[in-house]
């Protein structure tokens, strides 16, 4: 039967160029292996005033409950140093049990092996009781604009409603079955601008320095903490980015500073308590007279960056506990059910269900010679078969 | 007699466009006033590779002590937006009894009313009991590379010894008679570059942001003040004039951080002492753990910029009573004694004799529509000779 094989899906996906915003072929190649196994395969071209055209697709077998999603990107990031790469990025070529090329691991791999798992299911159990989607986007590694957000929209719009979501993201820092993602921080990010009065530096008296009012700020958005963490997720912490003033000459004194910062947030905040949060800290260290001696509160405003991302935890037990089964039973391994790292596209999708995300190893992520073990593949397949008759199972009781 | 006229002087001197490095003339108009007085005039100019040649003025009216240094410059800061002048700047038209022009107080009406001075001092005295020169560049607005530092070399490897100096600079904040300057603050100016370690702001274990070193030590150079100011001089203070890190990605950590400072210091310090307090300030605020917990000591590096500017403080008695008695006979003020504002040439002089300051009203200096009152020409021209006659009496006698 057509995809079961892991290792050729994979070969064909990472043989289309698909660097974001490309399709590259790499959406056709999936519509090939999903179509003889019975899915209902929809492209969905999203659309942005200013922004590239991008395909996503949409794929369903099935009608009836339980439904589960996987979901996915088949874009990949750019190649960088092409020269550097021990194998062309987009010819899937096998050395030393490895197969090289961009996206291997992030992620037309667990696009590829979640494919070979469906396709091995049906060989052996026929369709599953309920139903499979795939809800694959090509625009994860750039804005992310018209991807996942729209498409879930779009799918939502026809009526469609999920049960619960795999994301196939590489999740594991070392070995197949370290690690299962079950939240994700959320994410803020923002300017803030100083102003002072311009002078000469040898009348500090008639001027006020923006870097006297921009120091304090800065310093209390990074401290203290703003938790020490939970049980499921790591401290939240705030990296102040960058600090930009572009004055050139030494005998001037500034009247405008600003600096940009990023918070990733644990579910002690939502984010609106975290902005709350900073504005707090902002206008506590406004009236810090430690570098402005007897001066009026600084003044200084904030520019919230983009949409927040907010934090999440799945707490879905047949989810988790089907998945964290599957890894155990096929590798031995009990995997950490982590919330670390960056965003991902779970953000949107724990909207609409809960949402797990488990996948290949991710150490070559984004660099020259990404690449995945053979054995890895197969592996990863066996753990998603695995999975989909746990889930489907349990999903059938509860 | 010739040069007499304060007035007919600074008319002269400003119809020469002389915006820096050009001569423009005003040298040739000074000479065309001293040589008639029986100076000797020799023009010398300076060069240095890459930078424009400056012409320089030396005359010496006399060959035996004591001997009085008035210095200055004829160069001056360009017109600015010509059209929002209310007269041409180059045509010292004058207008509800004031000449407009530029350099009309920093500093022509400098030169013209001590030319004047001298000029009246011949004609009712004869020449002086020693000797009186103009040490006049063209280099004091600009880079001040090719100007006083060279021209005081080039006359002192000549055989010219001066027993005291008088710089013609604008020192008056509102009314002629307010302030004569004894002294000035020194000058240190420095980058510092923190260096961290780039990473994701998720990750921020894996990175060490350079902002977060950057912060105490920017922090510690401002706090605490160096010292509370002397008798003579008003407190050191160092300024953060500028902090650069360019990081575009908010979800980057950056791995390098730089800002610059500068520092007037009073002579509490030397520039060397100042240096290693910065020295000692930067080292103990590198190991500050506040924002970098458990982490070593921050990394970073001080580049000092160009040569600093030494402190002085004239004590001499013969030249500040002469000076101070002379402005309090003509305008009934007794004149601070001050040590406020920038740098000035006088740095340079100080090396070579006792040095003081006084000038016009420096009010409209380096803006648009600088301007002089007529009456301020006329009674800056009597101090002047009341303190050439106080000056050589006293120095004939001490
Ligand atoms: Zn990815
Ligand atoms: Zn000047």
């Amino acid at each position: 039967m057509s995809a079961v094989d892991p290792i050729a899906n994979l070969r064909d996906l990472i043989r289309c160029p698909s660097v974001t915003p490309a399709e590259g072929g790499a959406l056709s190649a999936l519509e090939a292996m999903l179509s003889p196994l019975g899915f209902t395969v929809e492209r969905m071209v999203a659309t942005e005033p200013g922004m590239p055209d991008i395909e996503n697709l949409y794929a369903r077998l099935g009608t009836t409950g339980p439904h589960l999603m996987f979901a996915g990107h088949t874009d990949v990031v750019p190649v960088g140093d092409e020269a550097s790469w021990s194998h062309p990025p987009f010819s899937a070529e096998i050395e030393g049990g490895e197969m090289f090329g961009r996206g291997a691991v992030d992620m037309k791999g667990g696009i590829a092996c979640f494919a070979a798992a469906v396709a091995r299911h049906i060989e052996e159990h026929g369709a599953p009781q309920g139903s499979i989607s795939f809800l694959i986007t090509g625009d994860e590694e750039g804005p992310a604009v018209n991807g996942t957000e729209k498409l879930l929209k779009w799918a939502a719009d026809k009526g469609e409603r999920w049960d619960a979501c795999l994301v196939g993201e590489p999740t594991n820092p070392d070995v197949l079955g370290d690690m299962i993602k079950i939240g994700r921080r959320g994410s803020v990010s923002g300017k803030v601008t100083v102003h002072g009065v311009q002078g000469h530096a040898a009348y500090p008296h008639l001027a006020d320095n923006a870097v006297r009012g921009l120091l304090p700020l800065a310093h209390a958005l990074m401290h203290p903490r703003f938790d020490e963490g939970t049980p499921e997720f790591p401290a939240s912490n705030l990296e102040v980015t960058t600090v930009d003033i572009g004055n050139p000459a030494t005998n001037v004194v500034p009247a405008k500073a600003s600096f940009a910062f990023n918070i990733r947030f644990n579910d002690t905040w939502t984010a609106e308590t975290v902005q709350a949060e900073i504005l707090r800290r902002l206008d506590a260290a406004a009236g810090d007279q430690t570098l402005r001696p007897g001066r009026d509160k600084v003044r200084y405003e904030i520019v919230w960056a983009e949409r927040p991302s907010h934090v999440f935890l799945t707490r879905n037990n047949a989810l988790i506990s089907s998945l964290s089964g599957a890894v155990e039973a096929v590798t031995g391994r009990v995997p950490a059910l982590s919330t670390t790292g960056g965003t991902s596209d779970a953000r949107f999708i724990k909207d609409y269900c809960p949402v797990v995300e488990f996948g290949l190893v991710g150490q070559t992520m984004h660099m020259v010679d990404e690449r995945v073990a053979i054995a890895d593949l197969e592996t990863l397949t066996q753990i998603y078969g695995t999975f989909l008759s746990r889930w489907f199972g349990d999903a059938a009781v509860s």
